[in-house]
């Protein structure tokens, strides 16, 4: 019999507007368990690997706010997307060792699934020389979600076409930025640093970027615009006043590709959160604004994402910047880290520390170990 | 020689906040022309029959707000999507009494067009039995406006799926209503009187109406966006408070046509448009809101228009609400009730009375004959 101590992030408390606080918000907690005899009704016991995290879960500490993905409930560990190993199995489709990549993997060390809670497990073989880790950034739902965002809304980008994408330094506009020098498309990105401003010039190769905290917005925008009557494509992490600039510097039959409005989801008064005041542009220069959720188009893209993004990181002709938390106790500094803006890359959690160096799982440089 | 006296409106001062003034903004004014001998210099003189007058021409009364159309210059006619016919022509393509629709026709009796600025011009036969003025509204560019941007936005309408449609008992937003009952569309639509509210569920059959001063949006539409689970399709004429009531209320993948904005075109102040505090929802719901202008796709659905819509008219499937104005003295008036609510359909002039039984044109109920 082998006991052990199963460490989990507890969702303690609804948290409406404001940072999620640690300790307040979230906790951690543990339960011990008996992995060799825990009964598995069926179902399966993983060994949890890793986790992303993503702003997108600040939204499910809300209560129920008719949000797409259901709210976390108060004594249950949080879940996020996230890597595991079958460690025991009573189903067929699995067995010991199996890599999986599941939806909706709680934070902790390890979980009793049931049989039918595991139509969120998607089983891979994960390619020898990449950090596992990435199969939860730009080989997995980061790059699904850049890659087919752009497709599915803007479709084909067009060479000499200019685009402005906010959350540059994020997970998610990396791969933007990256997908979007690839095909020809000219770059003006916004990030919340110098640093990272100087990184998204000089190490992605985006022709012009700026820190949107101290930058002129609508000077850049319409300085960089310029070159093709206004700029061709938007993609929204943020919303608020950078969208509103946008507008304002839009092409005729601009796109915007609206993939979050992280300026918006910890305001403390619905009050503060800024809406463009320039929609009356969305129709007289015929922009289209399109939301947009990764999951709903899995199906559609899937095989066109395998076949093109794997193979350019592979190639090392996009690169990965990732920020990699060791071991699950520090999983709530580092989704608060996702609000305030000192991440680098995709933001994920190890838990399975022990294994490192067999996954390939390099640490944040500003890390915890 | 044959001198007339040939009246025109004319654009007089920039007006660029609040409702357009008659003898401030524009002013009637008259000068002689010689018609059977003024020089075309290779053009031609055409006899002017009647205009179009859309909330659209207000932002052209704004000075240089980049906006798509020109402004309009002042100490010239003000100009607008008309109809003629050729008097004298020195042209090969165009013969005395062929009739014309006009693109940019200047409001005036008679105009005197050279031979490059006849490149809007575009000749038609009117079918016997309608009204001429119908080639300015259900036959013309408010039928294209309407089934144009159904088409390229939406796409094919699904029967039994839900519609909101603010402006309904405007020019483009009754097409519109009608578009979508015979596609099997449930409808609920809105307008600014009690009588139009009545209009829009007796005559026109939509499902549901209310009084937008008076009514509880949100209420409405939830109600009606019940049984789809939230409102599909929103065609939008106005904006502002009406259009974040449908972002509140709107369906999973809801798609907005954005054709106009006209809560806004005549705010005293910028800071009195209301703009939707609810635009993490096309993130979401995953909505689409694009602008639409007709001129932008003409060529693409003109064949298409004219093979379904010119014979649902003819067979009255959809009717047609006009409100025409007799002679040209009464053209600013008719403009201002654009902004006022006071219309009965499509708003058109007709200069040409002397004509008007040989065209098949009736004045409005509350006419000016």
């Amino acid at each position: 019999m082998v006991t052990v101590t199963n460490k989990q992030v507890i969702f303690k408390q609804v948290m409406p507007t404001g940072l999620p606080k640690k300790d307040v918000t979230t906790q951690l907690g543990s339960v011990e368990l008996d992995i060799d005899n825990v009964d598995l009704a069926g179902g399966v016991l993983t060994r949890n690997i890793a986790c992303s995290l993503d702003p997108t879960m600040r939204n499910r500490m809300k209560g129920n706010i008719n949000y797409f993905s259901p709210p976390y409930q108060v004594g249950k560990p949080v879940t996020a997307i996230g890597l595991a190993e079958i460690y025991r199995s009573e189903m067929e489709e699995f067995k010991k060792g199996d890599i999986v990549a599941v939806w909706d993997l709680a934070i902790e060390e390890w979980s009793v699934r049931s049989k039918e809670s595991t139509v969120t497990f998607r089983k891979f073989d994960p390619l020898p020389g990449l950090s596992i880790t990435t199969y939860l950034g730009a080989a997995g739902m980061t790059g699904m979600t850049a890659y087919m965002s752009i497709k599915e809304i803007i479709g084909d980008l067009k060479p000499g076409n200019t685009m402005f994408v906010t959350g540059a330094a994020g997970a998610v506009g990396q791969m933007v930025v990256q997908i979007a020098r690839q095909a020809g498309v000219k770059v003006i990105a916004s990030a919340g640093s110098d640093q990272k401003v100087k990184y998204l010039e000089q190490e992605l190769g985006v022709e012009r970027a700026f820190n949107y905290k101290t930058a002129d917005f609508n000077k850049e925008l319409a300085a960089f615009g310029a070159q093709t009557n206004g700029i061709n494509y938007y993609y929204d992490n943020v919303g608020g006043e950078q969208l509103e600039a946008y507008i304002n510097n839009a092409a005729r039959y601009g796109v915007i590709v609206g993939c979050g409005y992280i300026s918006g989801y910890n305001a403390e008064k619905p009050e503060d959160v800024h809406y463009p005041k320039n929609l009356f542009n969305i129709v007289t220069k015929e922009l289209k604004y399109q939301g947009f959720i990764v999951s709903s188009f899995l199906p559609k893209w899937m095989a066109r994402f395998l076949q093109e993004i794997p193979p350019m990181l592979a190639e090392g002709k996009i690169k990965v910047s990732e920020d990699v938390t060791f071991g699950i106790d520090g999983a709530e500094d580092a989704f608060t880290r996702l609000f305030t803006g000192e991440t680098e890359g995709k933001v994920t959690v190890l838990f399975d520390t022990e294994r490192a160096e067999h996954f390939n799982v390099k640490p944040r440089k500003g890390g915890n170990l």
